[in-house]
């Protein structure tokens, strides 16, 4: 398998995209065709399993990658683990590549079986880790990042509490820059970059806050960055373009029910409705592209 | 349901008892009568299921607790995840209380269906968590506190790398003395202090830092205090029994494998071997019961 970090590049060059369309089934929130018919966990289970098919042959040509969302598919027991692998085929076998936001943190055997878990038993292309119990926690995924994974590390969130502990000043700068220089290390280990000059090691970094994102993307020069926040968060197509390099690649940018939920309200509501739900959610994704996209090129108007 | 610190702390009381039973199955490690005969997904999973039900009968009269680590059983796919829920039930059916070591750390509606995920689609007691997201990634759990579960929050973990962010100096003191505050300040939430005195919001600090642990048990008064790094990772009953208070409660300490895989090797694989794994289990199982016991006694012998 080709290195993660250039098969994510290539996939953003080809698609002239860096949306990431996060995968978040609710039950309650599906089209209703999907809804389930009997309150059972295998029925819900099937009825997201299929709605989730569904919605990544819709966004395949407009995005390079998708994010499933674990607690999602987890709520819904042992059939909803079934339906977050039967969504990483099926996105697979649509040209995406598959993200899984596990955000999963342990140590030693039991990180590596996480590793095993989410790359080997479901085959996703790479996954969210969280950086709090130290290097020694990242350290298992890196073996799979040699043999065309990928891993992005949380190190500044969008969320309002993300500033409890992420901002806490450690010396001059902020813990997450502290961060930021564990995962710049671990991102530059023999065998990390790929020919694209990029890391197989990327940073969660939100775009709720873009002073911070400023200064992180310059810290963090061969990470990949997730991007979340676009959307319903308040982060603007210019916040989250400033983590794009000039050619486009580098940054992926995440919006999950601001796509696939769009046609429940407000203006995609009513232009599309129930019925039309994958207009819906290709207009959301295309317009999302072209934003990043206008965006970036209003910044590097050279490239 | 009775508040989870009143219940943890009536199991401790009754079965003398501080000691948690890590369940990490590793198919390779199984004894000989569960090993599966197939090589797929849904044989481990059963014998992994069929071993951990056996387990939990073993340990239950010596034991108020047991913790599942999630990535034995999430590696192994849907069918690890039904095998999981199989063993809490057998759990409980036993008498045990069970903690999810699932160190989920998320935030919103996406913490609240892990929450939803392991308190009521699999019934779990008490779940580890990771508070690197912040003060918004706990509060989710606290709804489930109020009704009789429990969360106990990432503080300092036993592992080498546990220094790399939990000790940086943040002020006067290190990082995890921080997120201590934050804890203690969410165990004192409303609904959150049980009969018992001690809240259903706790903390995980490991006994291989003994100095952490004996300040953490005096900033963290009200909090359980989930302590891992017994026996294999060098912690001895005295470093762990300074996080008892003189009642025998406020405190349960993990060992996983130097409890349910000690047959296989040194003196209890002498001893016992491979036949007699059970009676190798229940031997470990007693003999950390009493070396805590004995340990906490010796510290306060007024008790």
């Amino acid at each position: 398998m080709h290195h993660f970090a250039d098969r994510l590049a290539e996939a953003q060059r080809t698609k002239r995209s860096a949306v990431c369309v996060g995968i978040d089934p609710r039950v309650s929130l599906l089209p209703e065709e999907f809804r389930p018919t009997r309150d059972t966990p295998n029925a819900h289970a099937s009825a997201v399993g299929a709605w989730a098919r569904e919605v990544v042959r819709v966004v395949a040509p407009y995005a390079p990658i998708v994010k499933p969302q674990l607690a999602f598919f987890e709520v819904l027991g042992a059939p909803g683990y079934r339906a977050y692998h039967e969504t990483v085929i099926a996105a697979q076998e649509a040209g995406l590549l598959v993200l899984a936001d596990a955000k999963r943190g342990d140590i030693g055997s039991t990180a590596a079986a996480y590793a095993e878990a989410h790359f080997e038993m479901v085959g996703a292309d790479a996954i969210t880790v969280n950086p709090y119990l130290g290097r020694d926690s990242i350290e298992p995924f890196l073996s799979w990042c040699r043999r065309g994974r990928g891993v992005f590390v949380l190190v500044k969130t969008s969320n309002p509490g993300s500033s409890d502990l992420q901002d806490l000043r450690v010396g001059d700068a902020p813990l997450h820059e502290h961060v930021a220089s564990m995962v710049d290390s671990l991102a530059g280990e023999t065998g990390m970059i790929g020919a694209c000059g990029l890391s197989a090691v990327g940073a969660v970094v939100g775009a709720t806050y873009p002073a911070e994102l400023v200064r992180l993307r310059t810290k963090l020069p061969r990470c990949p960055l997730l991007v979340p926040g676009y959307g319903a968060q308040g982060a603007s197509a210019e916040d989250c373009a400033s983590a794009l390099l000039a050619d486009g690649t580098g940054a992926i940018v995440n919006s999950s029910r601001g796509i696939t939920f769009a046609f429940r309200s407000g203006a995609h509501g009513e232009r599309f409705g129930d019925a039309r739900w994958r207009e819906s959610v290709e207009a959301c994704v295309v317009e999302m592209r072209d934003a990043l996209q206008a965006a970036r090129t209003a910044r590097s108007p050279a490239s």
